[in-house]
């Protein structure tokens, strides 16, 4: 077998956001052992040269993805190519990387165009791997563990249903939406538009359109671990066939957030305030209450909190109206701050001051797999969960748990472990033995639950 | 000044849908005295060659927008193009134009692509009008006309509202949504959807969300003429400045239906059965109340119109149980009929069965304009409205009121009668003036009546 560590592999990272600080120092502390060396390539890069300043095993490349050549040249460059820029520009990435001949791993979801480029992928030998973070990637990973255990045992796996959360912890939880930005805030307020949620449910497929998502919640009581709401995620009937369930009679993936949470966020929904299809037009400067009378009619004399009450009828209680109310949405004193925006450019803008974590808050991670199985006669339910805090705010949960997998994974593909090419997600067992087997190392380590039904 | 009509032109027309029947023998009609001869071009052609077999003013063309080679040919051949093909292919042909410099009409809104081609037509000395048809179209060219008159009388305009409904005629009109296809039934399917809806009402921005938009409804009671229901209709604001109405307070573009269709619609909104963007997963076949089901949530036991009220609360009510049972949606013994199809796709279908013009029914297009102004120290509102029924299910209002206008435009060009280059839209006297009274030997008058308010 061939010495990988004999030779100088050089990495390329694109991106330098929110979730790449601990992939960068597992780069930097392997970087002698593993003999590579990490390029990170972004259009900001100010806070790394202070951080890693003197650093040997680390380059920093300012650089746009819109300069093609820069960029190209960077891919050629290198040995193996990661991406944490924001999923839309990957496909570009990877037809550098098809062209120059260099494997790519990410942590978004596989979409149409990036499935097609798997047969020329296969016949360069090269591997894309995608929804190698942390949901996806995590949580594909953690499943497949437990799903493979129970077939080794010749269990009949009835159910499966999967949640996460990027969250903030309980002693940095100070608003009452006990949400906090940990990783990109533009995913947040765009998520969940564009295609009804898929799942399973009882043997049928069941489709949720974005008006209904946010209300269309299961409640997660992790005891000691808090209480939360779920609402479906994206396309969970793929996994099916991924996961090796085709007899299952229930399939869902969801995200969590902390309770009131969901109800709130529907009043933005419902209201057209997550739309980012156009400018608004707008006559500064505007206070934030008239950006929400904005999306309601014109009642003259009649303040935003009684028009929606009357506009959304069962959708508004107290609570919403004092979650609206946290983030100024009523005061005609706090103006927007972005000149030529989108409702959704305009919302986020004003969530980012709201929901900042602070240079000390702690973020909080949690992930949670329900299956239930029948085995000798015997039905189960096994819950198996990650609940994990960041440190600080460049340090956070997030960070870490999309983080470390995507670098455990290029890890394998750059150290010859990994047998299959072309476009894939991390299912097969050399993908999930040694990443969980590492992320133990980093305190990542789900605890399971088993009941009798 | 030069004389057209002794040459001959060649005019060619892309798509021989529903909305292309009083075009082709508009053009027909006056071959001779015009001295031109009309090519169409389509995928499927077969009804044009039954029925205009042996007119020597007219070739037919079978041929896809996808061959760009044929298409390309066809319109170096020709001296000007209209399209009333799918809206998202005017893009194609407007470049193919831009290459033959060639000019173009066509009955859609000017997008961003479309507009970008502005400079380009500009220096090639070419014309690229959009929104000739009714609506747009026809709607632009009285509202100029009715804004000309005002503003020449110096009267003060204070609001503007517009609203078009394709729908059915009274005679004809025999299922409970008060709804039949006289155009694009896919066109129908999406409306709404991608933006919010924009006006401005008591000098106010306003938005409208699709989830809002069906339940968002103004009354319109044309007394003789029916009582009808409009919702709003994409971007009015950047009519404001098109119409040269920049102090005015409201300026609302709508569509207008039967009464009780927009709360029935909005069910299929709610539910997200008009989204079109994925396949959905059949196991074939699936009943329509499978169908339905599939959107709705699974309580043992429960009927489907039981789980409306209960996830829908108060959207739900009788009538709308009533429209939706009419459609087929709660019975088991009716099924889907296409294989693959997104969700909008199988409602279309259903949709297309079940809201048929048969071969003798008779479409209604209604057309209103409000105007309130004030002149000389009094306030009025100007309601000018045009009421016009179709002939049978090949001659409809709908393709009279589209490909009339269209026709007229297009001979307006080819005559050298109209100044303007570039990409526009018919708002200038030169466009209206020519067209309304060309119009009204085709019976298309609009009825004015102004009451001091």
């Amino acid at each position: 077998m061939l010495n990988f560590a004999s030779m100088l592999r050089k990495l390329l990272l694109f991106g330098a956001g929110k979730s790449a600080s601990y992939l960068i120092n597992y780069f930097i502390g392997k970087a002698e052992e593993e003999n590579w060396a990490l390029t990170v390539a972004d259009t900001h890069t100010g806070h790394l040269r202070e951080r890693y300043a003197g650093c040997a095993a680390l380059s920093i490349s300012e650089v746009s993805a819109d300069d093609e050549a820069s960029c190209m040249q960077l891919v050629s460059d290198h040995d193996l190519v990661i991406s944490l820029l924001p999923a839309f520009l990957h496909i570009r990435i990877a037809r550098w990387c098809l062209a120059a001949g260099k494997s790519l791993v990410t942590a978004s979801y596989v979409d149409a165009p990036m499935q097609q480029l798997d047969a020329e992928a296969k016949a360069k030998g090269l591997i894309f791997l995608n929804e190698a973070g942390l949901d996806p990637g995590l949580d594909h990973l953690s499943a497949m563990a437990l799903i493979a255990e129970l077939k080794e045992k010749k269990a009949e796996i009835l159910s499966f249903a999967s949640y996460t959360g990027g969250l903030v912890a309980k002693s940095s939880d100070s608003n009452p939406w006990h949400y906090k930005f940990s990783w990109n805030p533009r995913n947040v307020v765009l998520a969940g538009q564009g295609s009804c949620a898929r799942y399973l449910d009882n043997g049928k497929y069941k489709y949720i359109s974005y008006p209904r998502l946010f209300k269309h919640t299961t409640r997660f009581d992790l005891k000691e671990n808090g209480i939360y709401e779920g609402y479906p995620n994206r396309d969970s009937l793929k996994y099916i066939r991924h996961y090796g369930l085709e007899n299952i009679s229930q399939m869902q993936r969801g995200t969590l957030r902390g309770e009131g949470f969901c109800k709130s966020w529907n009043v933005f929904v419902q209201l057209g305030m997550t739309d980012d299809s156009f400018i608004m037009e707008t006559k500064s400067p505007v206070s934030k209450k008239e950006f929400l009378n904005s999306f309601l009619p014109s009642f003259k004399g009649m303040e935003p909190e009684e028009k929606l009450r009357q506009q959304l009828g069962a959708d508004i209680d107290d609570e919403i109206l004092e979650n609206l109310a946290y983030l100024g949405l009523f005061s005609d004193r706090e103006f927007l701050t972005l000149k030529e925006a989108s409702p959704a450019g305009h919302l986020q803008s004003i969530l980012e001051e709201k929901w900042k974590l602070e240079e000390n808050d702690k973020d909080l991670v949690v992930m949670v797999h329900r299956i239930k199985y029948r085995h000798e006669g015997k039905s189960y339910l096994l819950e198996s969960s990650l609940v994990t805090e960041g440190e600080n705010a460049a340090y956070t949960a997030m960070a870490k748990t999309v983080g470390i997998p995507v670098a455990i994974a290029a890890k394998l593909i750059l150290n010859g472990k990994i047998p299959e090419k072309g476009v894939h997600i991390p299912l097969r067992d050399y993908w999930y033995r040694p990443v969980l087997r590492e992320l133990r190392e980093y305190g990542i380590v789900f605890k399971d639950r088993i009941t009798i039904e």
